[in-house]
């Protein structure tokens, strides 16, 4: 459990960069990121490097005992490179040349441009590879921002031709995969096959998911490269990359198979006012940030390279980038700080050092101000490094799994994307619904891909696995857990198509049931949810007429037929549950695996970490709460004042 | 009436069909329309036809006795086809090409295309144009679907300047016409012209009105082409098309003078989510659909081709297109089917027998499951049937023409698009809304052109007829009629100009007033309208300034001016009216008309169909209605359940 | 103070223009604006003039008495020079070229169309330049109309190139000037570089800043060539141009420089439709117009030409172009005429004289209707011409100076909407929501640019000077004014950047206090302001965190930290204050100006011209309302009709 920074040397005159180290160590940090846009530093003209700086740079901060992250600078190629080769670029689905001016100007597909930034990695990479300062390597950034992973450029279209043959061989399995013959679309060869772009209307949805599978595999290509450069030139360094929150256009765990550590770049409050969440919430959760955001992401990329993960960039302070940008409650950068070591990270980095007083991000805080003052965020650091100082001989060294499974699929979210059947139907929100609900009955989650490991766990939850799944409804057959399985589970098949009996598909022999229609429901439309042990919840947004095999209803809706079922140890959701009848069925199949429920106060979670208990409340109000009577307090109290943390040792 | 379904035997194995056919017999269906999407299994490469499978799907159903509605496959031409000749593509707004990939990818006005069409019409009208089975022929699908009656492809542009020099001659006329004075937009001759697009602002509207026309004409041009090839091979045979709802981008009037029956696509809960309905509507009917939805359409589509015409795609579950897409309630498949026969259909056909598994539409029920069980449409669709059979005898032959004539005119919907002057001034809105309450008033009606026979009608209602028209003003003139004149009647002239002297030009004498000025109504900005008879109701949206030479009012505004104005048999309205006030100024022409008017209870309909009086309860609760006490019920019983229908012998 | 109108002899029969001329007479007009939009009828192929009919059009309205204000018609370029010249059409940020078939088709950087523009403005210059009937020249019309300011045309790219080496010279400044640094984007020479359009994600925002002032450059230098020619040609004569309400986009005191006379166009009610305001204030101001939109753009544009100032366009009823487009109320008219002339206009000059029955403005309202009968806004106009008569002894000759100055400075309009870090962050709103304080607080205000002239200003306003302004610092701490000084003042570099200390830059000293930080506040976060004389006021959209070094908070936020704070004569508000707020400090600040502050009734504004004082009511009810005792009534009286007006001689 350390604290890092990204710093930015070339932003800043050289006279500053040691007095930079010297109170980066007085805050307490470690590690620090570097050189992720420098690009056009490094090689201000095609093949002249200019490494001095850099070496400079790299030197003062080791000299200072600081570990460097270095990083590719593929995300920003400088315009010398862009004029040069400006096919190179990406194309949008309007035919538009997305240009210069800004960054992650690039297409994945593009050839000359991989050659480009294998060119630069390896020069990157001989340079400090064996460099004593160096522990890892960031490839690229944010793979994906701004809309970047699909692009419709010729490179991209080509790609795509050479993916699907590579797929299906055969242009007629191609064409039954498709459907082509439902709107006289059957191609002869694959030379006549393109990008699904620029139709009069819908375009045949299976071809929109093979180009999503496409763009995905070419993201995990391109980094790929680099990682392969990496590992010869700095062996022993950790190959990283920051991922981003909500963001699911490519399978993180394809590319993560190829790093050690995931890291993500978490911004609370940006997040919370630019996703999903209700009116309500973004104003309640303004100067908060949603208190499951973070913890989601920290839970979903600790599945992603066997429990080793870092938040690369923690939110320090408003950010600029969002619709609105308030600012956090003091306390909530150092309640932010634990919350992931309590999910178990290695290293907060914060973003940045320091506020830059120009360019695009020059209204985004840093630990410091322009001024070059320590900022609130940079306090609350400070704080956070004596507290993990205190505590050093206490810290978890591994981690434990939780309870309970959820099961995250990036097809899915691409198939319920590409089919959402009513404009409201997000997947991503659905697993997030389903994740919160968990985190409010105090219980600790592991969020997984389809392939993960199940044993171990008592209760696995699948909110929206709507891909057909033969081989984890199998592995979920033979397991002892208990499982709660989402609407539309398994009601596509891997060619984005009716599983060859109805939906769910393969999980009908463990759900008992197959689903005889479904309804979106416009907004206002809500149905009642009436629960066997009394009382009723609501549904709304979706809803499916269910015909039970061996499955008993353990709700109904206001016309009688099943909502909610149960068959063995698999529950059946036939809606779009609100919270209480997430905490209802949620609260069934916790019981039915043995695991103890407890509801927390509003706003506040709890988390175990090795033999660690922490507390956080995320509430405007103080709260009282302690683990069992035996723990040990080692930081906090009992009652917990707005944005405080507790520790305890259980 | 008689059941029919659209089938798609490319969609499924061989070895269905002949189950298919047997249980689409033992459903109760007689005619089946295929083939609509089907060019690439025809002509799989140029030139090379693949006859023996349609053939043979064919020959299945005829040996099931079923009749074959064919159809040319027109709207989805092969991916061949188009790389053969991109030029026959439409193109958008934007000047983007709307490319392959789903239908509709063809530009009305390219002359090759027409070809291709006329080629693959004559190679089908040859084979099967006197085949025993086929009965009629659908051309095409869907013309204009997914906004694809405007083209500003390089092909529509020189036709246009074609059809401008056919229309003006000389380019002084068009000039005068359009006004192009105004902001220096002369034209020296008709190869100035271009397409009214791409401009910095609003482009001259009357310029905008011809290019309508133009692709209206265009539309209607292209389909002649088919019509005549089918008539010369397929003699005996009903030509027909498939139209939509809510639908007024070319001129359905113009197209069905070439038909023999005008047929359209039903789709009630997707039209009520799509549309103009309230959010409180769209809630409410989420489940049913507006109850005057059908039938505006049926009413409209009954005064296209002399009164013949048919369901050709009957929605028979939840569909897959809308931006949310509910299920019916129970009951309402077998509710809309007789509710079209009420409004005298010949056919109802159901789209479609079998939900497919794959491509765009699988979330699109069908009378079947994808695993060939009956699906809820499929069981009500065979109790239709049964009624059918067992009111044989009394089932009419003959329709009579309703008491109240309602006039709809596309050109004047075109015209309120162009110059809407507020932003939700929807002449298909406010025809709709005065259709709505004459129903609701236990009124039949007749939607007719603005060039009809109106004799016999003793009410004739214009909500919205902004065409100076002098020839419908002179027949109303001389017309025993009572006449209900909407807001903006007569406001513009046929060269979408104010008409010669101030509106409602040509219908002034009529009205025996002058519109003096015109204000739009910002959202909550309402007017109260003082009827002379007590009591007031509101009008929103558009309110206007009269001058009555011979009028008198009936109500007025706050102000004092009238609202609503009475002349010999004429009513106008100066505004848009609630349904409060169209129930008042309907009411008085009704009782002027001496027509029985009868409030019907909430969400109940009547329909009087030969000598049946049918009576449909599209309300959650029971209701009791019956007609004249000499009637005897044919079908269901005075106290009528949710969603069920009763049929009564005058 | 005198009425003109604007009128179009080429839209109508030459017949009528005698008797046109003999009715504006009667009605009371003396300025007619004529051939504004009049290209193609003067110049109807290349070359080829067509004078006699507007030889015939200004003898008309010379014989009549009336004096001639002539237009440049470049707005309006003909077919035959887009045809012969397509590379003048201004392109925008899609790339697609901005075509012919409207007006304002041409880029201000296309030196071709420079060049037409000065061929056209020379022959009119040498045909009417020295006609006794000719007072005046309006250049082009409207400039930057439906967005026309910024171009993204190779002649503008070209010119931005060119544009930037002359305000840079060194490649070197550029980048240091917008932080290239930050994604890699250094240029190495001015070839590189391109306009900011087309990019991932947000582009280098002071590149943004320098394409702004470069377009802002373009339009002045396109007017000044008009300029330059129409002053050589027609001596004596006031060359003017027509500005926009709420239009930004140009820096409008940058290109009055030029001018004699500053002229705009005034729509009440369209503006209170389109712009910023509430739902609730545009249905509350939708027959009326929100009161200080009208004289807000009259104080401004007061303060371009040295106090000469024109209304050229005056709403004369309803509009065409608005979102809705209600009626004004009865008596409107003439209380907006009333208005501009209590605001120090020269002439009001009605839009247009008769409405025209054709093309693009056919439902916009003039003084007639296309019947050629005078309508309501006619009518009005006839009673102030009437009026005026009555007062001509009394009418002022010279303005006096208000007591309160409110700086207006595009550039920190410019740098808001690049930066507005939060949605709704609108600089021009805050600067009239300010301003309508400060008028519903009985204070009279110039409009100023910030390098105008502070003597005998008592107070001085800066409700968003986002630009730091040491020049305007340094004559604000000299000035003996009290100053209010709004959020972000101060807080972006010339270019765009951080000022060299923390906000409010050079107005620190002044101000007494940084900004530790700011939030923008989401929809519904709402802070409270607590003010130290009791009471409280809320905070939204926008909040800072000072740190006080001289200042002492007359206000705080819930959390204690200053809201408002207050610094010798300087007081500095830390949030987007509400009308409450306003009140607060700018009540303040006038009691230490010595200023009287009359909280007016709802809806009454006041004004003195001269030693005339004018009291109007833009509410529904009556209200009683006198100045000073021994003031003299010469139009009106103490008790106000709604719509009224009173003019008394102090
Ligand atoms: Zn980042
Ligand atoms: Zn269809
Ligand atoms: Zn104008």
């Amino acid at each position: 459990m350390k604290l890092g920074v990204c710093y930015y040397p070339e932003h800043w005159p050289e006279s500053w960069w040691p007095d930079d180290a010297r109170r980066m160590v007085e805050v307490g940090i470690q590690y620090v990121r570097i050189a992720e846009f420098a690009w056009s530093r490094i090689e201000p003209s095609p093949g002249v490097f200019a490494w001095e700086w850099l070496d400079r740079a790299i030197a003062t901060l080791h000299a200072a005992g600081l570990k460097v992250v270095m990083c590719t600078p593929t995300a920003t190629p400088p315009k010398w490179l862009v004029d040069a080769d400006p096919g190179m670029l990406a194309v949008d689905a309007h035919g538009q040349t997305r240009g210069f001016g800004s960054r992650r100007h690039y297409c994945f597909s593009s050839l000359s441009y991989r050659a480009q930034s294998a060119r630069i990695t390896t020069a990157l990479g001989e340079r400090y590879g064996q460099h004593p300062a160096v522990v890892a390597w960031q490839t690229d950034n944010e793979y994906g921002c701004h809309d970047t992973v699909v692009s419709y450029s010729t490179a991209a279209r080509q790609g795509f031709r050479a993916w699907l043959q590579q797929r299906y061989s055969d242009i007629d399995a191609l064409n039954m995969a498709w459907g082509t013959v439902f709107w006289s679309q059957e191609y002869r060869n694959f030379e006549e096959v393109d990008a699904p772009v620029g139709t009069v209307t819908e375009v045949t949805p299976a071809q929109r998911l093979d180009y999503q599978r496409f763009a995905s595999d070419e993201v995990v290509a391109f980094n790929r490269i680099q990682v392969d450069i990496l590992r010869q030139h700095s062996p022993g360094r950790d190959v990283v990359h920051n991922f981003m929150g909500f963001f699911t256009e490519f399978d993180h765990h394809a590319l993560s198979a190829d790093l050690d550590v995931a890291t993500w770049d978490s911004y609370p409050l940006g997040f919370t006012q630019n996703f999903f969440l209700t009116p309500e919430e973004k104003r309640h959760y303004a100067r908060i940030g949603h208190p499951d955001i973070a913890s989601f992401h920290h839970d979903l990329y600790r599945g992603m390279c066997k429990g080793r993960w870092w938040v690369m960039e923690q939110q320090p302070g408003p950010v600029n980038w969002a619709q609105w940008n308030p600012a956090p409650l003091d306390g909530m950068v150092r309640l932010w700080t634990w919350q992931a070591f309590a999910h178990g990270a290695e290293v907060v980095s914060y973003f940045r050092w320091r506020q830059a007083p120009f360019a695009q991000e020059q209204m985004h805080a840093g630990l410091n101000r322009p001024d070059r003052t320590l900022d609130q965020g940079g306090l609350e650091a400070t704080q956070v490094a004596q507290e993990l100082r205190q505590l050093q001989a206490h810290l978890p060294t591994s981690y434990q799994q939780a309870p309970v499974a959820l099961v995250f699929d990036f097809t899915s979210i691409w198939m319920a994307k590409i089919q959402p059947q009513g404009a409201d139907f997000n997947a991503v929100e659905l697993s997030f619904r389903a994740y919160s609900m968990l985190r409010q009955m105090g219980l600790d989650v592991d969020i997984v891909s389809s392939s993960a490991d199940l044993d171990g766990y008592a209760l696995v939850v699948l909110p929206a696995h709507l891909r057909e799944d033969a081989a984890l409804a199998a592995r979920l057959a033979n397991s002892k857990a208990q499982v709660v399985l989402g609407p539309r589970s398994g009601s596509k098949s891997e060619a984005l198509a009716f599983p060859d009996k109805l939906p769910p598909g393969a999980f009908a022999d463990l759900a008992g049931v197959t689903v005889q229609r479904v309804a979106s429901l416009p907004p206002g439309l809500v149905d009642s949810v009436h629960w066997n042990d009394g009382g009723h919840t609501e549904a709304s947004r979706w809803r499916e007429d269910l015909a039970c095999s061996t499955a008993a209803p353990v709700a109904v809706f206001a016309d009688n037929r099943p909502a909610v079922t149960h068959n063995g140890s698999t529950w059946y959701t036939a809606g779009w549950l609100d919270a209480a009848g997430w905490r209802r069925v949620l609260g069934l199949a916790a019981q039915a695996a043995q695991l103890t429920v407890q509801d927390l106060p509003t706003d506040v979670r709890t988390r175990r970490c090795g033999d660690l208990q922490f507390v956080m409340n995320f509430s405007g109000s103080e709260v009282q709460l302690a683990p069992a009577t035996h723990a040990q307090c080692l930081l906090g109290a009992r009652d917990l004042a707005p944005q405080a943390v507790s520790i305890w040792k259980l």
